[in-house]
C-alpha cells in the first residue's frame, strides 16, 4: 500500500471539511470553511475549496500530496471530473475539475460523497471484506452509494446510489429535486426536523421539552438537538428518531428486493443518534422484507469512519484512480 | 463461440415451457406443459421439467445436449442450484438442482427466471452493446434482472433484482409476499386484470367493452383479452394499459436513481401491449427522473426475445456456467 498521502474534500450543505489522509486511511490534518451560500456562483465554492487545498498542502509540504479527491453531494458525472445537478448546490454541469486543476499542481477527482463514504467504509470502516455493501448517508437529505466486489458501481453515467430520490409516498412531500414523495422527505434530518416543526405548530403538548430546549424558537431547533433530547430520554424526541428509523427500513427492505447486499452501513449525521435510529430501522427491514424467513437477511450496520468517511474515500479514491491497488 | 445445444427451461406460474438453444440464441426445439397446481409437492413440478428435458434430448440426441438451465420464477440462491422461497410455487428452501440433477446426465444450473431474461436479451437481444442494463418482466406479477459489464448481478446471496417486492404504496394493495404496497400490485398483468375486474364491480358502463368480450363471465377477462381490447381501439382498456404504464414509469424512475443503467428492457407477456403500455411508462418516467433536464437518461425498449428470453437466457448461462466466454 502507497504511503503517499492524499487530500480528500468533502463538499456539503453547510460545510467544505478538508483532511489530509494517509495510506491507512487516517486524518493527519484537517482544515474547514463554511459552504458559500447557494445563491453564490460556483466559482465562490471553487474558491473556498482551493484554500482549503492550499491551507492543507502547507501543512504537511506540497511535494507529499499525490492527489486531490472531492467529496460531493451531487450527481457527479461517469469522468468524475463534472457535477451534472447537484440539489443542494447551485451547480448545474459544472466542470468542477477542469476548474480546480488550474489552480491545484496534482491530480484531481470528483467522486459522490456517498459513493466516496462506501468506499471508505469498505476499505478503513464498517464494511472491511464484505463483497456486496450499500451505504446510506443520512444527512439533510438521503445520499448512497454501491460497493460490488471492490468496485465502487456509479452506473452507466455516473449517477447511481441516489437512493433519497426514489419515491415511497405517491403524491407526498415536495422535495428539492421537484417531485414529491421522496424517500429523503421521510428518513433524513430534514425530515426529523420537520416532523418536530409540526408538533410545534399543532402546539402539542408532547413538544414542551423539545421547545425549552430551543428557548421556545423554532427555528432553532436542529437534527443533533433532537437526537440530544432522546439521548436524555425525552420520549417525542425518541418517536421522532424511531419514525425516521422506520422509513429508513421500508427504504432499505426496497433496496434489499433489489439489490441484495450483505450489509447497510449507515453514515451521515442523523446516523450519530446509533440505535435510537437504527432499532426501529432493524425491525421495519425485518417486517418488510419480501421472502423474510426463507431468505439470509443483510445487516445493518453504523457507519464506524462518522463525518470523515467522505473526504477519507474522496483522497483513497483519487490516490487510487483506477482501483486497482485495493483490499 | 461453442456450437454445442443447451437446454433452456422457464417454470412460470401456469407453464413450463422449454427449448433446445443453439449457440447463437435460436430456439430450435420446444416442449411444454401446464405448470402443476400449487397444491401439489415439488417433486410434482420436477417430475414436468423432467418429462419436458427428457422429450427435448430425444428430439436432438441426448449426446448432443451440453447442459440444461432451469429459469425459475422464484428466490434463486447464490449457489444457482436451490429455490428459496417462490411466491407463486410451494417452493421453500428447494433443492432443485440436486432433485433433477439424479434424473438427468448433463449439467444443471438455476437461474431466476428474469437474470436468465436480461442475460438472453443482453446477448441475443434488445440490449446488446449495453454496459448497464436493468430488465424487468411483466407477467403475473415483475421479475427483475441486473446485468453490469456483461455480468449478471445476483446480489451477496442470489436474490438481486426483485423489483416487484419494492413498496410503491403505503398500506397499498396485499401481495402474495404478505405485504402491502407491492409494486407488482400496481404494474403486472394481474394488477391490469384487478383494475379491469373494479370497473365490473362498480357497474362502470365504460366496461362494457370488455365485458362483453367474455361474455359476461368476469372470470375469463386476461391480461392478453384487455391488450387486444386496447389494441382494437376500446378507451377503457387504454385507460387500465396507460394506468399500469405509469407505475411502471415510477418505479423504473426510481430504479434509475438509485442504479442508474443505460436501458431497461421490458418484457414478459404484458410487454406485448407494446407503445400502449411504454409510451406512458416513458411519460411518468421522464416526469419523475430525479435531476431530469441535466442528466443523460435512460432508454426504455421492449424485449426482443419475447416469452423466449428466459429459456434462451437459462440455455445460455448453463452453457457458459462461469459467464467467462460471453460477448
Amino acid at each position: 500500500m502507497s504511503a503517499r498521502l492524499a487530500i480528500g474534500i468533502d463538499i456539503g450543505g453547510t460545510k467544505v471539511a478538508g483532511g489530509v489522509v494517509d495510506g491507512e486511511g487516517s486524518v493527519t490534518h484537517r482544515a474547514r470553511r463554511d459552504t458559500p451560500d447557494r445563491s453564490k456562483s460556483p466559482s465562490v465554492v471553487e474558491g473556498t475549496i482551493v484554500e482549503v487545498v492550499t491551507e492543507l498542502m502547507q501543512l504537511v509540504g506540497p511535494q507529499r500530496v499525490a492527489a486531490v479527491g472531492i467529496g460531493a453531494a451531487g450527481f457527479v458525472a461517469a469522468d468524475r471530473a463534472t457535477v451534472v445537478f447537484a440539489p443542494h448546490l447551485s451547480w448545474r454541469h459544472e466542470p468542477l475539475r477542469e476548474a480546480l486543476q488550474k489552480r491545484v499542481a496534482v491530480p484531481i477527482f470528483v467522486d459522490n460523497d456517498a459513493n466516496a463514504a462506501v468506499w471508505a467504509e469498505w476499505k478503513f470502516g464498517a464494511a472491511q471484506g464484505e463483497t456486496h455493501v450499500m451505504m446510506i448517508t443520512l444527512g439533510t437529505g438521503i445520499g448512497g452509494g454501491i460497493l460490488i466486489n471492490g468496485q465502487v458501481q456509479r452506473g452507466r453515467f455516473g449517477i447511481a446510489g441516489e437512493f433519497g430520490h426514489m419515491q415511497v409516498v405517491p403524491g407526498g412531500h415536495r422535495c428539492e429535486c421537484g417531485n414529491r414523495g421522496c424517500w429523503e422527505q421521510y428518513a433524513s434530518g430534514n425530515a426529523l426536523v420537520r416532523e418536530a416543526h409540526s408538533l410545534f405548530s399543532a402546539n402539542s403538548p408532547t413538544a414542551s421539552d423539545l421547545l425549552d430546549r430551543v428557548e421556545g424558537v423554532v427555528a432553532n431547533l436542529t437534527g443533533p438537538l433532537i437526537t440530544q433530547a432522546a439521548r436524555d430520554g425525552d420520549p417525542t424526541a425518541r418517536e421522532l428518531l424511531a419514525e425516521i428509523g422506520n422509513w429508513l427500513g421500508v427504504g432499505i427492505a426496497n433496496l434489499a428486493a433489489a439489490f441484495d447486499p450483505g450489509m447497510f452501513v449507515i453514515g451521515g449525521g442523523v446516523s450519530a443518534a446509533g440505535d435510537l435510529l437504527l432499532a426501529s430501522a432493524r425491525e421495519t427491514f425485518k417486517r418488510h422484507l419480501a421472502g423474510r424467513g426463507y431468505r439470509p437477511e443483510a445487516r445493518i450496520a453504523a457507519a464506524q469512519l462518522g463525518n470523515d468517511a467522505g473526504l477519507i474515500g474522496a483522497a483513497d479514491l483519487a490516490r487510487y484512480p483506477a482501483e486497482e491497488q485495493t483490499g
